[in-house]
C-alpha cells in the first residue's frame, strides 16, 4: 500500500524537528559527503553507503555496472538517507539524551541514466560534490570507463529532512540535579592531506585542498 | 527468495575490501556513533538513522514506544548499516578517487526486548556507547519512562564489513599525470563542551567528556 508523500515522509517522532523546505534539503544533502541507500533485495531491506550529488531537483548515484546495488534498485523504490552529526547532547536523565543532527530522507524511484552528457555531467558533479574544484583536474572518464559505470538519478520530489539543535530539553525537576548537561560538538575535520608515495614529482598540495575550503563537512 | 548468508552478505565489489572476522565487525560498530536501519513499510523501503549498543553477539535500538519504524521493524527482517569516514581518496583520473571508510552491514530479524532487566541493561548501554562513563552519573530511567521506550534487538550472527585504507590505486599511465594525488584524512573532532544555560550552578565538565577520550569515534 502506497501512503501519500506527505505521510510518509511526514516526521512524526518530534513533529517540530521536521524540515520540509527544499532549499534546506538541498543543503543538507550538499553537505553530507555519504549517504545511505536503502532497497529490497530479494524481499530483504538491505542499506549500503555510497556518494551522492546533486543537480537541481535530481540525486545522482554511481556505481561499476555490474553492481548488484543498482542491478536491485534500478526502476525500482528506494530510499536515500543522509545525516550530519553534529553533536551530543547530555541531559541529566539518560531519558533525555540526545543528539544535534540534520537529516534527510528521500523516497523515490531510482531511474537509469542513459544519456552519455547527463552522465559525464554527473560524474564530474560526484567528484565536484566531495572536493569542490577537483574535476577541473582530474582526468577526465574515458569512453570505456563510462561504459564501467552505471549512473542512477533519484528525484527529490518527495524529501524531508529532521533536524535538532540547542542544549538539552529536560523537565525542572531533572534541572536540579547535580549533573553536568549541556552539548559535545561534533565537527568533521579534515586532517594534513597525505601524497601519494608514487607520485613522480613534487607536485604542490591544491589549494581546493586547504583545510578551510574541506572543513565543516558532515 | 532468501539467499544464503555467505552470498547476501559477501562483499562482491572490491571483494578485497571484505572483513568477515567478528571482532573487526564489533570494533568498527562501537566506534560507529550512527546507524542506518532499513526496513519495509507497505513495500517501500525505508531507511532511518538512529543510534546502537552492541552487547556481546547483539545489537539493541532504542525508540519512543510509539515510534513507526519500531513498529515497521519488530519481527521483521531489517537492515542495518554503519559506516565511518576516514578520508577522501583523491586519484589523478576521475574515475579512480575513492573514500577510506570502514563499514558494517547487519541483516537479520528485529526482536522486541521485553525482559525489564535486558531492557535497562540495553537503555545503559545506549547511553555508554555514546559517552562512555556517562551512565554512572545521569539519573536512570524511571518505571513510566521505561514504558514510554521500546527496545528491539538484533542478532549479529549475519553481518559483514568493508573496508577501504590507504593510497589511491590507478593505473601507471595514469601515475604519470601532473596531478597531485593522495588521501585526505577526515576525523570527527569533538569540540569544547557547551554547558546547558539552564545549569543552576558551576558543575565542572566532567572528565569523561575530555576531548581525548572522546576522539576518534566516527
Amino acid at each position: 500500500m502506497q501512503t501519500p508523500v506527505h505521510d510518509r515522509l511526514r516526521v512524526r517522532r518530534h513533529p517540530e524537528r521536521g524540515v520540509y523546505d527544499p532549499a534546506a534539503i538541498a543543503a543538507i544533502l550538499d553537505e553530507a559527503y555519504l549517504c545511505h541507500v536503502g532497497f529490497v533485495s530479494g524481499g530483504q531491506p538491505m542499506v549500503l553507503p555510497t556518494i551522492h550529488a546533486r543537480i537541481g531537483q535530481n540525486l545522482y548515484l554511481h556505481g561499476a555496472a555490474a553492481n548488484a546495488m543498482f542491478a536491485a534498485c534500478a526502476g525500482q523504490p528506494v530510499c536515500l538517507e543522509a545525516t550530519i552529526l553534529d553533536g551530543l547532547v547530555l541531559a541529566r536523565s539518560v531519558y533525555d539524551h540526545s543528539m544535534n543532527y540534520r537529516s534527510v530522507v528521500v523516497v523515490g524511484t531510482a531511474e537509469d541514466v542513459t544519456d552519455p552528457d547527463e552522465k559525464r555531467l554527473a560524474l564530474e558533479r560526484l567528484v565536484e560534490h566531495v572536493v569542490p574544484g577537483r574535476s577541473a583536474e582530474a582526468r577526465e572518464p574515458s569512453e570505456a570507463e563510462l561504459r564501467a559505470t552505471r549512473v542512477l538519478r533519484l528525484c527529490l520530489a518527495e524529501a524531508s529532512a529532521k533536524v535538532r539543535q540547542g542544549p538539552p530539553a529536560e523537565s525542572e525537576a531533572d534541572r536540579q540535579l547535580p549533573v553536568w548537561a549541556g552539548v559535545v560538538p561534533l565537527r568533521l575535520v579534515p586532517g594534513e592531506p597525505e601524497p601519494d608515495p608514487t607520485m613522480a614529482s613534487a607536485i604542490p598540495v591544491p589549494a581546493y585542498l586547504a583545510a578551510q575550503r574541506l572543513a565543516g563537512r558532515g
